[in-house]
């Protein structure tokens, strides 16, 4: 079979804000599909993110080997660096814009595939329209990421699922040992992530079978916090139960919309003291009912908990991937592949759908009220059904020594063509 | 085979203290050794430990199901509930101790089995004492058990190994994803438990194989906190890697002996502010550097992490239960089964060998000076080769519904026969 070799072009693709469990899964289907196309010659991946490309830090991935893109699978965190870099709005400013495409034109690169949340969907469809502009029209595609679970269009951001099993089976977990151990500890709070969408915390409902049964109150960023209530929901717990178990994110505000942080944790200088939502609940509870407490900041710890593997999240990380590689080779351009739930089925069943990235890029999901409680403190049936499908299916990584093991990436740079160029601060 | 009914008699068993992760499968082995002996009736489980026995709250354990036996090895936490209640002075007051033998003697409890540290080893130790005494010999085994790893004469407490293997892990996978942040994420902390004894920080120097490796900083509480060459370090890791990842235990003390979480953490009426450790170290660096940092709190979630099974942990928390039984059927007293390992192994090799509870009890093991490194933030080989084969093997819980799936105990309590007794507050 002939094919000109001078109509191959490379692929970039790079990763972009919060990592999760899954997004190297993404990297490693992006990759995976890439090469098995005559159209494709090469994968380049930005070294952190989109700074990679305007740094013209690419590594070569047609140095690594099989085994090693296959074992992304397993890693958390971001094999090749992510960033939290925007850039600049384009009608004020295009030097970036004009670095990106002088990039991609040293090297051959036609298709780009950001991977990432709200604000990499951004940064992708803005490109793809002033690419066209520029005379280099690059096809972009987004490939949706986010632990958060809030990104729009779809129902379900990959990432999200991997969390929400993690934090769903420390609330089990910890329900157990706070319930042993009570009354010498009466208290438990465990602190998610989540600033604005309360989804990871949400999904510790999925841990409470029956109504004794941990958590006993979910704290979300969409309710606004009421001490009193609250006070009297935990007191009511350790009478019934003998403690109380509670879920929350890492930010809720209070009636006024300020951050329950803020209003709690001055010092006498009157700076903010910045030491997580948790124990200023743990001490607003002891210094109302002297209850004994203990609790959990899970920080990076849920979101990098690669070896609890969620089967369900690996699969449609990987989908998206290679949807996205697909995407580009049709030609489609300023779109996202993204995961459908099939309506009226009665086992979960998911397929790849296509967004735009206009869409993505501008809206935010929260939960919506039917899926939270009627005192907003917990989930209903229809926000359990709706997360339970996402956690399902184990994925354990391989061990060695004791600890998961991790293949090791050669992650070589491309030789360099153009002058170095000044990233802002 | 004949043998006469009366002789038998019951065998009481509790958990106390903080529990662990592979507490219940001690319970599971001292159940189903127990059930072996001709020796022995039943066996009665204490309803949140001594508490149950002062209480004649004893759950009837040829109730339960083997198959619910069996499962304990699944189930975090522990399972029959545990306390922190220290039995009063017996030269001061005995009144508690009169009660524990008239409690034994209405239920027929020749057999004493108390599962816990320190505190617990002292109680059982006094109470074969007392009981003798008293004219009712009790048959006393302490049965080591501590994720702090600070119980003395035994190579490692049972319970240790699980939770080195998770902070060694989430260590690993945290690192992976710090640093795939930097530099939007430089600083990284994760807070462990340990408050005299540093084991669990130290473990997390498992996942270091190479000089650039997390964690590039441990803290412990047998060293001095020293805060200038703290900053230096960090700010060393920094430069060096792009971030720096550390470990701390809960409690370090600096050159006066004062927690460095007093010193630094005091409202504007003085009062100490409970927020953890790795936040005041987080606001430290950025104050000094403007660092931008993460941080957890693991807490429960590390001593209940059973999703990520230790297999040498369960396979001693089994052995130390299985012998305790033994142990009081060969009518030993005051003492507790231990884990010795053997010398001179090229293999890591373990076997039950034997301790005095009084040494036990009056004993706190911490962290030797040549198993940390020089400039006292770190560990040395010698660590690395003593913790190492402790976390090796994995074991699973059985999952459903995307979760670990728990066994369901009925824990029955057995008719009571005495008047109601009221516990000290």
């Amino acid at each position: 079979m002939s094919h000109k070799k001078s109509k191959k072009a490379n692929l970039f693709y790079a990763q972009s804000g919060g990592v999760t469990g899954v997004i190297n899964s993404t990297a490693r289907a992006v990759i995976e599909t890439a090469f098995k196309s005559r159209a494709i010659n090469n994968v380049l991946i930005g070294c952190h993110g989109i700074q990679g490309l305007l740094r013209e830090e690419l590594y070569d991935i047609s140095k690594e080997s099989k085994k090693a893109i296959t074992g992304l699978r397993y890693i958390p965190g971001g094999a090749f660096g992510s960033c939290r870099y925007k850039l600049t709005n384009p009608d004020e400013n295009r030097t970036e814009y004009k670095r990106i495409i002088e990039v991609c034109k040293a090297h051959n690169i036609k298709y780009f595939l950001y991977n990432g949340g709200n604000d990499s969907a951004d940064t992708t469809y803005k490109l793809s329209k002033i690419s066209a502009e520029m005379d280099y029209p690059l096809i972009c595609i987004g490939i949706p990421k986010t632990m958060d679970n809030d990104l729009d269009c779809m129902d379900v951001s990959p990432g999200y699922g991997s969390v929400a099993k993690f934090i769903a089976t420390t609330t089990k977990e910890t329900g157990v040992d706070v319930k042993s151990m009570a009354p010498a500890t009466q208290i438990y709070i465990l602190e998610t992530m989540g600033r604005h969408a309360g989804w990871i915390a949400a999904s510790s409902g999925l841990a409470k079978q029956h109504e004794s049964d941990p958590p006993h109150i979910i704290l979300l960023p969409e309710v606004r916090f009421n001490r009193e209530k609250f006070l009297a929901k935990v007191d009511e717990c350790v009478k019934k139960y003998g403690y109380c178990h509670i879920v929350t994110s890492e930010s809720i505000r209070n009636n006024h919309g300020v951050h329950i942080a803020e209003t709690s944790q001055r010092d006498a200088f009157g700076h903010i003291q910045l030491g997580g939502l948790a124990p200023i609940l743990a001490n607003m509870i002891h210094e109302h009912f002297g209850y004994k407490y203990h609790f959990s900041i899970a920080d990076y710890i849920q979101r990098a908990s690669r070896h609890l593997g969620c089967q369900t999240d690996l699969q449609q990380a990987y989908a998206v991937g290679k949807a996205a590689v697909k995407f580009a080779l049709q030609g489609k351009n300023g779109v996202a592949p993204i995961i459908i739930r099939k309506p009226k089925t009665k086992k979960y069943k998911w397929e790849i759908g296509e967004a735009s990235l206009q869409k993505i890029a501008n809206n935010e999901r929260n939960i919506p009220r039917d899926f939270i409680s009627e005192d907003g403190m917990g989930i209903t049936q229809k926000c359990y059904d709706y997360i339970y499908p996402l956690i399902q299916g184990e994925d354990f990584p391989p061990f060695k020594n004791g600890l998961p093991k991790y293949e090791k990436l050669k992650l070589e740079l491309i030789a360099k063509k153009l002058e170095p160029f000044r990233l802002r601060e």
